[in-house]
């Protein structure tokens, strides 16, 4: 197999894990954790989301955690922006990127925004000419592109017609999204082929979640198919316990350990990075899913 | 991808998995397990080992157990036998086929049979040729064939040379071991690569444990270079919670769903699988690291 030389692992913990997460963590645990991430080598965080804390109230003090963070030279520092009103608080906040989101299914999309497909459009658009305008960049995801909680699969089309529009908005990146960790090898072959009759490579990114264990196979059917971003949440921190449709994202440390295996660089240091995974698990107060993790403590008690 | 039509599952969570579990099971309890893991289209099922009780004291009933399950016609009922002590148990448990193990490392090998590799090819050789004439099969077990707690990697060579020993013996099939569970794709690609080489691929199969969660990637990689026989353990029991080197098995019921989401046909039904996964969790007392068990269980709660 013709794997690539190196990948980028994009850091989506503080945001699309913490925001699923039952305790909620303190500012100064944040900061300090995202200064931690900052330190393995990850070239890109997702610090936060700014949206009203009505719907996110763990994500509460995304401002306060963006200027109290350090900005380490060559990292991204990223955050989810709904609207206007969060993109305000975003360049206030001096963000690098943001991230707009909306969904492949009409039913899901209506749930999360609160609002119909073609109603969110120029929402986003907005979103985005004035990220670029304010000299920033603009990441896009877009959710439930392998099966919608409500509808099931999403046809093929309507998920490309989407992907079109939010690419010609002037996203520099698209976040193809597994919300419910339900896709399987087959499926996302058959999504990136579709993809890449249209849309080149490094446009595209995979956001994988591992409610059944297979995305790691998935992000190895991915490289083979060229793709060599992916989205990733240390510990597999994230998803609600009750909620099958919402478990949390692929590893980061699993991921960055697999790549490291494989001889794939991603310029990120394992053993760094089990530190900073170790911290959260204690701060959030359960065992995360992550088995480098597992492993890694393992083998410190053996050696006691 | 050219994904193969079906594969077979190779169910050892009765040995593989009980083996390494700390609370043991009654008979009563492994013998209604085993029943209801041959109705759930399961063809093949290593039902415990006829090793020194000594040794392995959760399988102390491994005749009890053999002479106690319904045998359904059409599911060979295996189990592991060391020598010859063993194989005259095993026969008169009237097993359908005998499994036969050894290291590909010099220090597993002793530490785990308590002799050195050239001192065990004649008593496999022996244990083969009375199972093969009192008209059984045998099949091969190779460990630490991708890494070895002790002396890390093993050469390919000397791999090889052995695998070549223990089909010269006549053994039907031989399992290759990722003992620790630390195989990535990029190894197993070139272990099978060496392999396919001299052996046709229908005489192996993969056996890999889910320590670092990258089995069913390396499952993946293998059917992609062929391999259609994967070992696995409901539940995805076994292994040690403070041995790193020990954990469990791919999860049958993990490995079932992602043949079944990417349409290729095992036989198996995946509600029976997990009854009998939610069974032997109850009985072993701690939560077992199936994802689809998990999921399942969340979706029971949720419905609720």
């Amino acid at each position: 197999m013709d794997w690539p030389q190196s990948i980028c692992i994009k850091e989506v913990g503080p945001r699309d894990g913490l925001q699923n997460e039952k305790k909620y963590l303190s500012t100064e645990d944040k900061v300090s954790w995202i200064n931690s991430l900052a330190l393995t080598g990850l070239t890109y965080i997702e610090i936060s989301s700014f949206v009203n804390p009505k719907w996110v109230p763990a994500l509460h003090d995304a401002l306060e955690v963006a200027k109290k963070i350090d900005r380490k030279p060559g990292v991204t520092y990223a955050a989810l922006v709904p609207n206007q009103k969060g993109l305000e608080k975003a360049l206030q906040a001096n963000i690098d990127e943001t991230a707009v989101f909306m969904s492949a299914s009409e039913s899901h999309n209506k749930k999360n925004i609160n609002k119909s497909i073609a109603e969110t459009f120029p929402i986003l658009k907005e979103v985005v000419h004035d990220t670029l305008a304010a000299g920033k960049t603009v990441r896009g995801y877009l959710s439930a592109v392998f099966s919608c909680p409500y509808e099931g699969k999403i046809s093929i089309d309507k998920v490309l017609f989407i992907s079109e529009k939010m690419l010609e908005m002037g996203i520099s990146e698209l976040s193809l999204g597994d919300t419910i960790g339900t896709a399987n090898p087959t499926q996302v072959e058959e999504v990136l082929e579709a993809f890449l009759k249209y849309f080149p490579k490094d446009k595209l990114a995979m956001h994988f979640h591992n409610t059944y264990g297979m995305a790691l196979a998935n992000i190895l059917i991915s490289l083979e198919m060229g793709i060599t971003t992916f989205d990733a949440s240390l510990g597999g921190l994230g998803g609600c316990p009750y909620a099958p449709g919402a478990s949390g994202n692929i590893a980061t440390d699993d991921l960055n350990h697999m790549m490291n295996e494989m001889g794939i660089s991603t310029g990120i240091n394992q053993e760094k990075l089990l530190a900073a995974s170790c911290f959260i698990e204690e701060k959030i107060g359960r065992t995360l899913p992550s088995h480098a993790l597992k492993a890694e403590k393992s083998k410190k008690r053996l050696s006691k």
